[in-house]
């Protein structure tokens, strides 16, 4: 086939994504929302998540325009197309995230009163409605506009204009998909923070009471944190990898190979749309009633479906492999084991994450007992799990490194991290499924449905900690193996700019020494790993801000509106999505800043200090730095805060006193604390990351274009 | 002056310092001990702090035995005793640790019966003598091997027979520390959650109550893990530091430079040990009763002495500088200005920890202010304010990197890291007197003192939180920089085998390319960088069961032994204190290993993969992984945890509705939790980061005796 076919392929499978969103949201909207009281409350989420979502894209288009205005004069208007396409469709893939969730909330509460798998159907389908558009709408993005560049302007695929462009793209849907996951992080934790503190630790009244004047922020906040946040977030993840794994391919390889390998990529992401979409209908409820084993089998299905898939594409576009300039092939059956080895860490990360976040195992559990002997060692028990929690990922991310590029060298790891996003559209169903039943819990809580149907919420919800954490595991784990990838372009960009720059340019004579014997490399790791802590804490400053603004508003709610405890007045919801709002949007503009700064402020700092070869090897070490404390920082966070999360839902379930017991309160606490951790400061480094590398790839052009 | 002059001037400021022990210890045995009731308690103490240690050190006795006699088979009988040497010295430097703060306590809490200011004294002239104890016997112990070495048998400074004994001397420095750090800290801290969790928690009892099974134990811990197990630590920083130096110097220089260059940090050590006893003359409460204000007199006053002392030492030793192998020279100047910049970090680490952790800064305060809303938000900003407090410290050492390097290269990094271990023996001081004052305090409350009493100790234990954080932050940011010098050593090492390598031999033709593209570098330092994160989670998951095991003991004697909330009977103490011998060191062995076979265990993986290169590479990288997670991990969890701890202590003087409101038990929650943070993992970290280095370096000797 030819590479246009291929192109148009990729096109037709974004389409089929898009097309499958519309069908289900048709049959979603089509079902029943319930009572009038249900219809209500879940229209004051809507437009609580609508107004906030509104405030928070016009704060970040603000700041996309200054950045497009500098892309443009830096790296002219296609780089600064590129910038904004990747932009855009990030800030979409959040807002329809949101869309769909809002809607299908209420539609769970009220199939969940029907049963189980009618509850869960539901929310799964809403789920995988923002999957599907996500992965989707990334694919789309980069294929339509490589295609644009290539074939409509008639660039060589390999040329640096094509290449400044499509990292542009995945700059800008960086940009804005940490500024998303870090506004809604902090909304939503906030919220859900602030509530609980003054609602379940002060006024002794349970979660979503509907007296509690943050519930509906509350609520507001699982849409635009957990749903908007996280979709901005895997678009970002998606786009830039297959930008990545396509830069790499300019680089790497020559002739007919160069453009067989950038539209590699494409392709393989294209037929697992397809898997994806035929994996959704796997997920129904057994006989046992076992949700997770209900969504795994969609899981299973989808990556099984993948094997044959990518195996079609790889001795479809590539049956004699790849020719590397100047060195040897990569055999077709050495792509297709890497990406293997893709699926293979997803699997076992998921499989990690589920052992250290699901009820069923020691780790939950642990933490779970050790609320019996009260706060304190409920919150160290959960640290102990969270830092624990980070090595076997770790090792699983040093196995496929080791085994991919023995297999094809850096671009094999490049083709394992494509392999692994390629799962992304399932893995979001599953992900987005969360706060969908989460919501659906507190609308059946403020709605005083029956306490059966809290049951089934609850139930779901608890699968839904689990698969949330799976995919930040997932997520930052396509990051570990992904940094690889960004700094090999790197490296490779500067010896192509040294190789070429004129006598007197930037580039002029340029030999970077990357050994870590240099001492501007340990500077260079040393200030990359301080990124992710310094990221992490203010983010969770910031959290704890936002929260103590929700419980002054609350309890001064308690204070002047009398009634409200007997049920006799209702509190001011709109007033606490406000304050939030407003809260959320002025806390996530310093710490989204901090790594698009540091790059820039490294390199002229250490310019100045060591001229340009020491400058280059510190920006170069600190795109390692980040990844290495990143890593660890972020994995230990979400999977510590899913397995509180969890411990608290084990012992509600009847354990070590279960309800309103002092263990109870104890795990209350924990869970509160890894709220920012696992909703907020956890999940943001993921593309803080991804933006540190970016900014770096970016500064190189800029350079030499000087 | 001749070298052999130089060397005994070393020996001569060992003695001092041992001297100056020996005479303040006299001093304070003289003291008053108080009343009978007291001294009951105290011998109480002694004696668990006694049985306590030789347990442990029996059972460290059997590793060490076993670790003995490997090197004697591996490399020889001159790096077996070398490991003997550091093995004893740093136990025995634990050791009087111990022995002096267990007699002090009682002491300092009659002296508070007196005056702030005597009981100040008291205090402090405790922690001076282990202080200088400890830096006498390590500068003893390398000196005087050293000399045995070369004078005695006649070997010349730079063989590696000298090296090797001197690098297995400082692996067994290492060895013991990592076990008397951890075994200590699950003691100390098992007893302190324990206690806390019982008695504060559930049976409503103030801290240190003679009602509560658990205080005796939790006394004996401060005795034997923040004293003894300190002292150890520190006396592994100095004596590795002053080693790796050394090793660098044989390393780098040639001719009359090489023996030069190896004394320089022997002399460096010896003239602030004079300084240093100066220092603590200067240590006297002023007018204004400001107790870190005199503290920081006798540091000040150390610090300032110290630079025309290493400025004598220097124009004295090495007028000419030192002339590098094949290379420029090194000007006396720069190695002074190296030597300034170690001060000057030393300074400003001092500074930003006490911002961080002393009670009159933003931080500890916004950790207070957090704790009027709960459990939750007290921990969450406290997770922020330990995160946050890494990102200074860190640029700290950066800076102190990228001067000293163009000061003087590699080398100027191993001055600078010198001079500011120069200070340990004031820094200990200042640290020790914390766990004194914590055990005067808690003498007073048993003793049922007059309330006065406990205020006086109170306000010592304050600033004794802040002073071990200081001391905490100053040893982890010295392994940063000694790091680089320990990497240094490990690359020139695999050089020097590799030049004289037999052909066949196993560094026959090696080359390693430590460069970042080099995918075994990244896996090293994912490696290094997942066993901090490991490490922490593993001694928190001991601390958390060691105080379940108190907790269960204490409730056990809550009920069997009828009287005791009536006062008319007295709890079991001695049985507490044996639950925790025994948990202790079970839970101490495994997290102890893991840094030992990390480094054998990754180099024997790789070698089989990928070969002999791929293998040293990714050891290499590894060395350094583990100190880019490891330095900030540490300073989170010791910053982090001192500011939880002066949060409460800021409550309790009153603020945000002092003893016993919400927000004092929200703030004992975070105590509780920083304690395991603070100390026991965190200051773990320190000595775990060397072992892998030095692990390594003991390889490459092995595999190139082979």
């Amino acid at each position: 086939m030819s590479i246009e076919l291929w192109l148009w392929l990729t096109v037709a499978a974004g389409l089929i994504a898009l097309v499958y969103g519309a069908v289900t949201v048709r049959s979603i909207l089509s079902a029943d929302a319930g009572s009038e009281r249900m219809k209500e409350i879940a229209q004051a989420i809507q437009e609580g998540a609508n107004a906030y979502l509104k405030r928070q894209y016009t704060t970040i288009a603000i700041v996309g325009v200054v950045i497009f205005v500098i892309v443009f004069f830096l790296l002219g208007l296609w780089a600064a197309i590129g910038f904004a396409v990747g932009a855009i469709l990030s800030g979409m893939a959040g807002f329809i995230g949101m869309l769909v969730s809002v809607r299908a909330n209420v539609r769970t509460t009220a199939a969940s009163q029907q049963s189980l798998a009618k509850g869960l159907s539901m929310a799964f389908r809403s789920g995988a409605v923002t999957g599907m558009l996500v992965v989707g709408l990334a694919l789309l993005g980069v294929s339509v506009y490589f295609m644009i560049l290539t074939m409509g302007l008639g660039y060589a695929p390999g040329d640096r204009a094509v290449i400044d462009a499509l990292v542009a793209l995945g700059f800008g849907a960086s940009l804005i998909s940490v500024f998303a996951r870090l506004g809604g992080g902090i909304f939503t934790k906030g919220a859900d923070v602030g509530g609980d503190m003054v609602g379940k630790v002060e006024a002794g009244i349970p979660e979503d009471d509907p007296r509690n004047a943050a519930t509906i922020a509350d609520n507001v906040g699982d849409n635009v944190g957990d749903c908007a946040g996280m979709a901005a977030d895997l678009f970002e993840t998606y786009a830039v990898t297959v930008v990545a794994t396509m830069v790499l391919a300019s680089i790497f390889f020559a002739g007919g190979s160069q453009v067989d390998g950038m539209v590699l990529p494409l392709a393989i992401g294209a037929v697992c749309i397809v898997t994806s979409i035929i994996g959704t209908f796997f997920v129904r409820l057994g006989k046992k009633a076992n949700i997770m084993g209900a969504l795994y089998k969609g899981f299973i299905a989808t990556a099984l479906l993948s094997i044959p898939a990518v195996a079609g594409v790889i001795w479809t576009l590539v049956p004699e492999g790849l020719q590397r300039e100047g060195g040897t092939d990569i055999p077709a059956m050495s792509l297709f084991l890497c990406g293997i080895a893709g699926l293979l860490v997803t699997g076992f990360i998921v499989w990690i994450t589920e052992y250290y976040t699901g009820v069923e195992h020691r780790p939950v559990r642990s933490v779970a007992r050790a609320s019996e002997s009260g706060h304190g060692t409920n919150v160290i028990q959960g640290l102990a799990v969270s830092l624990e929690s980070t090595a076997l990922p770790a090792i699983v991310i040093i196995a496929g490194i080791i085994v991919t590029f023995n297999l094809a060298g850096l671009f094999g790891i490049a083709i394992a991290t494509t392999t692994m996003l390629a799962l992304a559209g399932m893995v979001i169903a599953l992900d987005a499924f969360g706060p969908v039943t989460d919501n659906a819990g507190g609308i059946a809580e403020m709605a005083e449905l029956d306490g059966s149907v809290r049951e089934t919420t609850d139930a779901l919800d608890a699968v839904g900690n689990t698969t949330k954490a799976v995919t930040k595991g997932y997520a930052i784990g396509s990051a570990g193996l992904g940094a690889l990838v960004l700094f090999a372009a790197y490296t490779e960009d500067i010896r192509f700019f040294s190789d070429r720059a004129e006598a007197g340019s930037f580039f002029d004579g340029i030999v970077v020494d990357f050994a870590l014997s240099n001492p501007y490399v340990v500077v260079g790791l040393l200030f990359g790993g301080l990124l992710p802590f310094l990221f992490a804490g203010m983010s969770m400053m910031a959290v704890g801000r936002a929260a103590q603004a929700v419980v002054e508003e609350v309890r001064r709610q308690f204070r002047e509106i009398p009634g409200i405890m007997e049920r006799t007045a209702r509190p001011d919801y709109g007033r606490a999505v406000d304050i939030l709002t407003t809260a959320a949007i002025r806390e996530m503009i310093v710490p989204s800043l901090l790594p698009v700064l540091s790059p820039i402020v490294l390199f002229f700092v250490i310019l100045a200090i060591a001229g340009k070869a020491a400058a280059l090897a510190a920006v170069g070490a600190m795109l390692l730095g980040v990844i290495v404390t990143g890593l660890f920082v972020a994995i230990s966070m979400t999977s510590g805060g899913g397995a509180w999360d969890n411990a608290k839902k084990y012992i509600e379930d009847g354990h070590h006193g279960g309800k309103g017991s002092e263990a109870h309160k104890a795990a209350v606490t924990g869970d509160t604390v890894g709220d920012p951790y696992k909703d907020t400061a956890g999940p943001a480094v993921n593309p803080m990351i991804k933006i540190t590398n970016i900014v770096a790839l970016l500064l190189l052009a800029v350079l030499a274009g000087h």
